[in-house]
């Protein structure tokens, strides 16, 4: 008896014009989708294959059970999430079971900070599963700022915005290009340790990179205290350059 | 009177199914193209679109006149390569004056590490001039070990193997996912840093990633002293997992 395959399948930075030929070819033959989103929301991985899909195509939306409303520090954050992983995962075993191969949709790069890692740590080994790269959302933002992010030996150093003060200024100083992902609420943390690690005059702000909404601007000129959640900084590097 | 652009084209890590749909429409519609390659090499960018050019495209291929020979502090390294990027650049601007456009294949994303910056940071402002993203190597790579790079609040350092055993052991030692590329010669020196910093065990060498030749074993298996250039090592963060 054979199984159904589970493809998660990263589609980039938004653009679906950047996602991969793989990426497209999977998800325009796809019978079957799955995709996380905020409930009440398309969701953005939904929103970014929206007229690719085939009319036949089942979903499958996995609708976090909590976002911001309990601290990740609390315990009760992982357990309501780890209940939520189980459950989205074991519908997908059970498509599995059933010989049909699901497309997981992800944004970004599914193993660089994507939630699907969450179902693929719990389904290796148990179903066929496939990891499709994608271009990431840093990607998106860098080549949207018009420069290279690293020249020649440059340090390349990759930042949650969830960090604490001190971690973020520490290592923001000690980097020659910086990415910040996830801003969000932490807009104004992420601004206090730019400008105490000397990094707050060259860093751009990018917001839906790729997107038809993507704007790119100097931090300097924000005036917001919330950066939605597809926003990136970043900082290029300075390194050799013959 | 309109000028031809000068598209920087990511063709991402390798498997030109990885691809993005519009590097593909670019890559198979170009009239021109232009690509970087060893003396006497085919080129891996020019290797990764082997069959999907049209039959009469215009070739010019960039060979680099020095690539390990000189080593990089030397003061003749820098003003060599600056004079070999002049002479593709003026090539490139004729070609955009006669109103043709001309696709620039970049292995992995031009914007990270990628030589097309040398070419970009001369054009910017001069001639029309557009940067395709792409999956980048380390995407390609992390990928390879079937394991997230990521979680939750992990820092994430890329280093060039070409920095000093130092900066490698001490930043190494500092993040919670590591990635290192242009390892080549410098594999011992990488090694040994990452024996310091307590990361040797946990340390994977990818070759090749996404290529039919790829490879991918713990760097503790390996006895070669010189890695390909297409080498990357990955050490995967062990954050935050629900």
């Amino acid at each position: 008896m054979s199984a159904g395959t589970v493809y998660g399948v990263g589609l980039g930075p938004g653009d679906p014009d950047l996602m991969s030929v793989r990426a497209d070819r999977l998800v325009r033959g796809a019978k079957n989708i799955a995709y996380f989103r905020k409930k009440g929301r398309m969701g953005q991985a939904r929103q970014i294959v929206e007229g690719m899909l085939r009319p036949d195509v089942k979903e499958f939306a996995m609708e976090y059970p909590v976002t911001t409303e309990i601290p990740v520090d609390d315990p009760r954050y992982n357990e309501i999430l780890a209940e939520f992983y189980e459950s989205c995962t074991s519908y997908l075993r059970q498509l599995s079971r059933l010989e049909d191969d699901v497309v997981v949709l992800c944004e970004g790069d599914p193993f660089f900070y994507g939630s699907f890692m969450h179902l693929y740590s719990r389904l290796k080994g148990k179903v066929p599963i496939e990891v499709v790269p994608a271009i990431t959302g840093m990607s998106g933002a860098w080549t949207a700022t018009e420069q290279p992010i690293t020249w020649g030996d440059d340090v390349l150093t990759v930042l949650a915005g969830t960090l604490s003060e001190y971690e973020l200024t520490k290592r923001m100083a000690e980097t020659d290009a910086l990415v910040v992902m996830k801003i969000g609420r932490n807009m104004e943390k992420v601004c206090r340790s730019l400008k105490a690690s000397g990094k707050y005059n060259d860093a751009w702000l990018v917001e839906y990179a790729t997107m038809h909404q993507q704007t790119v601007r100097k931090v300097t000129e924000i005036k917001e205290e919330i950066a939605p959640y597809f926003a990136i900084i970043v900082v290029h590097g300075q390194g050799r350059r013959p």
